[in-house]
């Protein structure tokens, strides 16, 4: 007799896999220029200051054994170090907790945030990995529309006004994947308002801040309202083998993420923990290390944005190229990007619709391109070949 | 306004911290000898090939990027050539699902299989990583005792008959920790039909199976059915630090595992992996490196057993020094473990009283010591002064 597995079937309807790890298998065709992926260019990664970092941690048996569930001590005064600069004010230890990855921090926090059938606020289109997590911790979900400014608030007010409470209201806040845009100053001031009044969590999700090209962004969602929840990650900007990623929040909350750790994997590693340290605490080649990552993205980044305006003109409207690793273009004459996919595939070129980053439905003309791992030549190569399948 | 966290509280009070880590903060004074830890020795840990291992993967960028979720495909490879003899038959790649150590999978394994209140029968003294997973996930729990051959079977078997159906069956099938026992082969054949008969999943949870001291391990339960998932890890005989544990499981539950996986942290680490990889892809290495081991541990697993035996005679019964890295200890005289623990403390020696292993409650008298980080000498002066504290 076989054994049942009633949730499994259930679950695996209720977690659609990610629309863009699907199509990543069918794009990796070598005549295929892919702007479908969300990888950072591992040609930029520091390959030699890791293997160093790495050396250096293997001379002795300290980074051997398993570590702390919060992280590496030394590793979270480092960060603590970092984000007190960001937020501009002294941020404890307590506060400072190391994840696998940020897409774990968010993981945990839903668990210890929400109980089913609580109310999460994510922004339209939405980040795939965010939904995954609220959807999977049985949340129920209403969607705020972003422009060029960030997520409505305004909406948001709206929706306050009518009775509904949030127990979190997650933003992607800086270079929005996949929607490109910034949140605006004022935005994040409302969003502290509105968080403060009403008291809800908000989940400010940064992984891409530190990749600004002309300016800097605004200060963190988090310097306005201690109900904020701050996550970032060496992943865009150092290696995503580290998979350290890192929350700040609470200590109340940080504690309630300590006991979900140690019954979701116990601890990272001590070895990718201290070359992450290593290399975060190197504070003057890590500003000369993320110049250089802004300087070529920005640059391959510009070149996308600027083929797209002169090949489509008025057909495609599309964010600009202020940072992050994506543009989000939408074609104001309706075309289905759904429908476009399989003729941008014959023409070898390979994008995500706007459909796989939608909460409900929607987006149907839209689509996410991806600048990092392509020189400026080759994106302009590859808006040509859109063009050929746009027709 | 704070935030509400309706979630945080209760949670709260389901996940009691493992007291095995709360009492590891106590018990880092110098003075003591502690046994209650649960670790690998970090100075039998191959530092040296570790290193070279990450000097290697570092030589390219391919260790720098994301990797696939259900982990690197060539350390799947080397996993299925080594469950495949381990299990007698042909492992396929689909079956290998690489996890940030094997408590991972039981965390994931636990979302994919249990629906909440589904019933998870575990053993009684009970491995605490598990006992949290499944209360976390909303399980309804039902013990099953150990004696010296394993998991009593025929209790199972009468639950059976009662009419309780369990979801999944959990065990530890070699070197249990804490009970120090190796269930039988009559015992594994049945477990193994019991499955059969009733469909349930058992997960058959061996990190200790490879560290036999004086005779290997009878096959796996997983050799004797198909509804048997085994987990692994290479935390025990290489080094906690790679984060790498392992399943095999039946394709479509590595496919609901893979989902949440990616929800949970995307994957693991591309470098960690490599490196584990090239260690256990190594097997004549390897044989010597884990036979050392061994060796090590078997010595002082001895001198552990031999003090207490010595020094406590009929007083305390203890498990044999088989393999793994815990012995288990009951007091005859009903002696308190836990009321113990303060005067052994104050004679200089740590441990874990048996009432933090407990399902619901019992194993007063007893207590786990861990051998793997001590040397003889040192452990028979723990032996020494645990008599001391017990006058």
């Amino acid at each position: 007799m076989s054994p049942t597995a009633p949730a499994l079937a259930s679950k695996l309807d209720n977690l659609r896999s990610s629309a863009i790890r699907d199509l990543l298998k069918l794009t990796t065709r070598a005549e295929i220029i892919s702007l479908a992926g969300g990888l950072p260019d591992a040609q930029l990664m520091p390959r030699d200051r890791l293997a160093a970092a790495a050396e250096a941690a293997l001379t002795t048996q300290g980074c051997l054994q398993y570590t702390e569930s919060p992280g590496w001590a030394p590793l979270r005064e480092v960060l603590a170090v970092r984000e007190s600069a960001r937020l501009g004010r002294q941020v404890e230890l307590a506060e400072v907790f190391v994840t696998h990855g940020s897409q774990q921090a968010l993981a945990l926090l839903a668990e210890v945030l929400l109980d089913p059938g609580a109310l999460v606020v994510v922004e339209d289109p939405a980040y795939v990995g965010a939904l995954q997590v609220f959807r999977a911790a049985g949340a129920r979900i209403v969607a705020v529309p972003l422009d060029a400014e960030g997520m409505r608030t305004d909406v948001l007010e709206d929706l306050l006004a009518r009775g509904e409470r949030p127990a979190v209201v997650h933003t992607v806040s800086n270079f929005h994947n996949p929607g490109g845009v910034t949140m605006s100053r004022e935005r994040r001031v409302h969003l502290a308002e509105l968080a403060q009044a009403h008291g809800f969590w908000v989940i400010e999700d940064d992984p891409y801040g530190e990749l600004w090209f002309d300016r800097p962004t605004p200060a963190p969602v988090a310097t306005h309202s201690r109900n904020v929840i701050r996550l970032s990650s060496a992943s865009k900007i150092l290696s995503p083998t580290l998979r350290v990623g890192w929350l700040i929040a609470p200590e109340s909350v940080c504690r309630g993420v300590e006991l979900l750790k140690q019954g979701a994997d116990l601890c990272g590693s001590a070895l990718t923990q201290q070359m992450a340290a290593a290399l975060l605490a190197d504070e003057t080649w890590l500003a000369g290390h993320v110049a250089h990552v802004r300087a070529v993205y920005g640059e391959r980044a510009k070149a996308l944005v600027h083929a797209v305006r002169t090949r489509f003109g008025d057909r495609v409207r599309c964010s600009d190229a202020a940072g992050g690793m994506f543009v989000w273009a939408d074609f104001t004459d309706g075309t289905d990007t759904t429908a476009l996919l399989s003729h941008a595939l014959d023409a070898g070129v390979a994008y995500v619709p706007g459909s796989a980053f939608a909460v409900d439905a929607g987006h149907r003309s839209a689509l996410r391109m991806c600048f990092t791992t392509s020189d400026a030549e080759t994106l302009g190569d590859a808006v040509e070949r859109l063009a050929v399948a746009a027709g």
